[in-house]
């Protein structure tokens, strides 16, 4: 139960830079990239192979320390960080960054690659990978299929579970899978690919992936629309899935939400000339020789604005008004914070449920919680919306930490579970959502998660705090 | 221990008609359907409603009785069948039927609905469900999903597992879980979903499911082309892979299996001129406005075969006649049948390995075992070969069951796992190849098997003697 008779274990087993003890090289990973949560860990080990992993796994077991598997350290959650109890160390994949197979359709990678690297490598190879998310500089490959992380693309191209096509992990025991040969069909039993997506590192170590890739050299069409409602941008989107599926994006934003980036974001301007309640931004992407997703957009808006579906809308001209477009949408959450502070949540609920969460769920909580006003932005492609409580007005910054800040957020998880959604879309649970799992989840989920996370880690050693016990 | 005291207990659970004990109603259903397995049930449980469900697994628990799943009893591994040792009944799905809800995008219907009902029932939505496979008519959609069921489609829609958007299960102790709302992000921890499917009925049993659709309405092109290798014949799928995404079916088929069915099968005949030592069946679909099929593909194989890989082909010019190039490559089971005995392995392998795998790897079973004749055709686009080896001359019509047989097929086996591939593409192991996964699975891969059916399924009452212990 000591980590110094770990380490003296561990040496003769690797290599000497894959233990690092130094407190002034550990220290920057010790707490989240949002600063919320702080853990203890006296060594960093960064293994440079997948056998080392397999050695660090079988050591940690016999001597029962912990290991945090930690890529970017991006996480939303508090999923990278050690627990504060000392029992635990950081096993860092960043070192394992090799690219080691990539063709048109498919790429071969250890966990650290991060996903910029990947997305240079992929378009080196003339193909893409349809995943993007603004930490993608430094979440790393393995991080996000251990959190099946989203993004903007989810609407066409799925999570990351619908990328992988194979999983090099290390299990208990130190037992190494492999995965990565990509077999498409393989039906020996159920997957363990599939079961270590989403499961944040508390099952296993993801050493290696395979990955689909995409065609390519496309042409992006980019349209900002104004809309009467969530229901009028529902029934949009369900006109344009019928017609085309080609559509990458379908971002819903209230217009409190451009309001706020116009006012806080310089050099920013509203794109439509008339008011709206409601926006939408949408992203064609196609094939550069096909380039018929203007016209196809144009068509489209104009038999949905005949129906009444669409207020007013502009397509991009150029890429240049496209990135401006796209601007406005990705500047919401600094403008929002900029505002004064909230709680959000990265919730999901079935689709069609949306429109009345947005407008009745959202009213009830204001109603309940006076001064309050909330909103929800987001990914209506998915059901998935980033759905914020502002603070009454002379709240603290921490209001969203306070008694009342988290009044308001369990009613929002209460609110979501009876919509038949999820209290976590895209983040996962990590450190933060524990307890509110263990509140709103089915018992057969618990189950679920108990009886597996018991199998598979019998030992109790992978990312010891995070998710379930 | 008694299914006396067993049914005693569910009685007064459930409705009288759920719980059957004719033998005459029984019997059918307790050997598989090629009449390969036969085993015992004291009675036939056919619940009406996921409750009924609970209440059997609950009542099995408490007893120590095992729940034998079953769809339309078409496993091809007796998966389906029940144990000889009297220890667990018949558990049928087959009243669940109804389909609860469906759109143009997808459908929520119960375990018990068959494939072919759901394709009536998406087409009646002008939809399409993009997977196939000769058993549809009795096949259920939870034995689809048990079993991660492929078919011809496989290569551009992916398995069962990528059509699936939610299910619904009863788990141990009888608790339910139910995906059917459909969220597109789920980030609460690893997907119980994704772990039924390929568990076959041993982790739980799925009571409905949540599908996606494809457009429906949609225009086919089908193309006979002859090759002069299995290597030739997967660069032209590369090449028409990086060209469209709607090619549906990529079959390669050797001229030994055309020449068998020209021979046994009436009304057929070649459909090129010329002679080719390989072939391939391709099939494009597209939405019927586009109709670019017929010539993109033209245009395709003619660059094709100025590069050399294409030797010959022809484009079926109506619906008609791509059925009967459809009907030569469906034919070639019953061909081969009708030709002697064989030994018939469902074996995949990563792509790039099946040209060699089908020349030399066949030419080592052939010299090994003299007289025996090696070749595979199939879904060349997936890896997935049906892999046979014909018995040599004047052997009997067991002879796949027979030492030597048994002895090909390990061989088969080995050979197959050494290069990196799975000895069940698609069918699983049911009955028929555990003793094979035992002695071919890599340590993690069994290490996981077990500890999630311990896991899952602490009394050892789903699906006894099947796939793991």
């Amino acid at each position: 139960m000591s980590i110094t008779a770990f380490l003296g274990a561990l040496r003769p087993l690797v290599e000497p830079r894959t233990i690092v003890t130094d407190p002034d090289r550990i220290a920057p990973w010790l707490t989240d990239w949002r600063g919320r949560w702080t853990g203890v860990s006296e060594a960093l080990l960064e293994p440079g192979s997948t056998e080392e992993v397999a050695a660090i796994v079988r050591t940690a077991e016999g001597h029962g320390i912990g290991l945090v598997p930690q890529g970017g350290n991006s996480s939303m959650v508090g999923g990278a960080t050690p627990p504060a109890d000392g029992r635990a160390v950081l096993l860092s994949l960043r070192r394992m960054s090799r690219i080691l197979d990539i063709s048109e359709r498919h790429v071969v990678a250890e966990a650290g690659v991060t996903l910029h690297a990947l997305h240079e490598a992929a378009e080196e190879a003339g193909a893409r990978f349809p995943l993007d998310l603004g930490a993608r500089g430094s979440a790393t490959l393995g991080g996000l299929a251990a959190t099946n992380a989203g993004g903007v693309q989810v609407l066409r191209f799925g999570t990351m579970r619908a990328q992988l096509l194979g999983l090099q992990a290390v299990l208990s025991g130190g037992l190494v899978h492999d995965g990565t040969a990509g077999l498409k069909k393989d039906n020996r039993g159920p997957s363990v690919d599939q079961l270590l997506v989403g499961a944040e590192g508390t099952l296993g170590i993801i050493t290696a992936l395979r990955l689909r890739l995409v065609p390519g050299r496309v042409r992006r069409t980019v349209a900002w629309i104004g809309v009467a409602s969530p229901q009028a941008a529902l029934e949009l989107l369900g006109e344009i899935e019928l017609a085309t599926d080609r559509i990458e994006a379908f971002e819903l934003i209230p217009d409190s939400s451009l309001q706020r980036v116009l006012r806080h974001i310089p050099m920013t301007r509203a794109p439509l000339a008339t008011a709206h309640p409601w926006h939408v931004l949408v992203e064609a992407v196609e094939p550069e020789g096909d380039a018929q997703g203007a016209e196809l957009l144009a068509d489209l808006l104009a038999v949905a604005a005949g129906r009444g579906l669409v207020a007013g809308a502009t397509i991009a001209q150029s890429e240049e008004q496209g990135h401006q477009l796209w601007r406005l949408r990705h500047s919401i959450s600094e403008a929002e914070r900029a505002d004064g502070p909230a709680a959000q949540h990265d919730i999901s609920l079935p689709i069609a449920r949306v429109p009345a969460f947005l407008l009745d769920d959202a009213r009830t909580i204001e109603q309940r919680f006076p001064g309050t006003e909330a909103s929800g932005y987001g990914h209506l492609g998915d059901g998935n919306v980033h759905f914020h409580v502002r603070a009454p007005e002379g709240s603290g910054r921490d209001w969203a930490d306070s008694a009342q800040g988290k009044a308001v957020s369990a009613l929002v998880h209460d609110l979501v579970t009876a919509a038949g959604g999820s209290i976590s879309a895209e983040h996962g649970i990590g450190q933060m959502k524990r307890e509110e799992l263990l509140r709103t989840a089915e018992p057969a989920r618990l189950q679920f998660l108990r009886a597996v996370k018991r199998a598979m880690d019998p030992h109790g050693i992978f990312n010891p705090g995070k998710l379930i016990d």
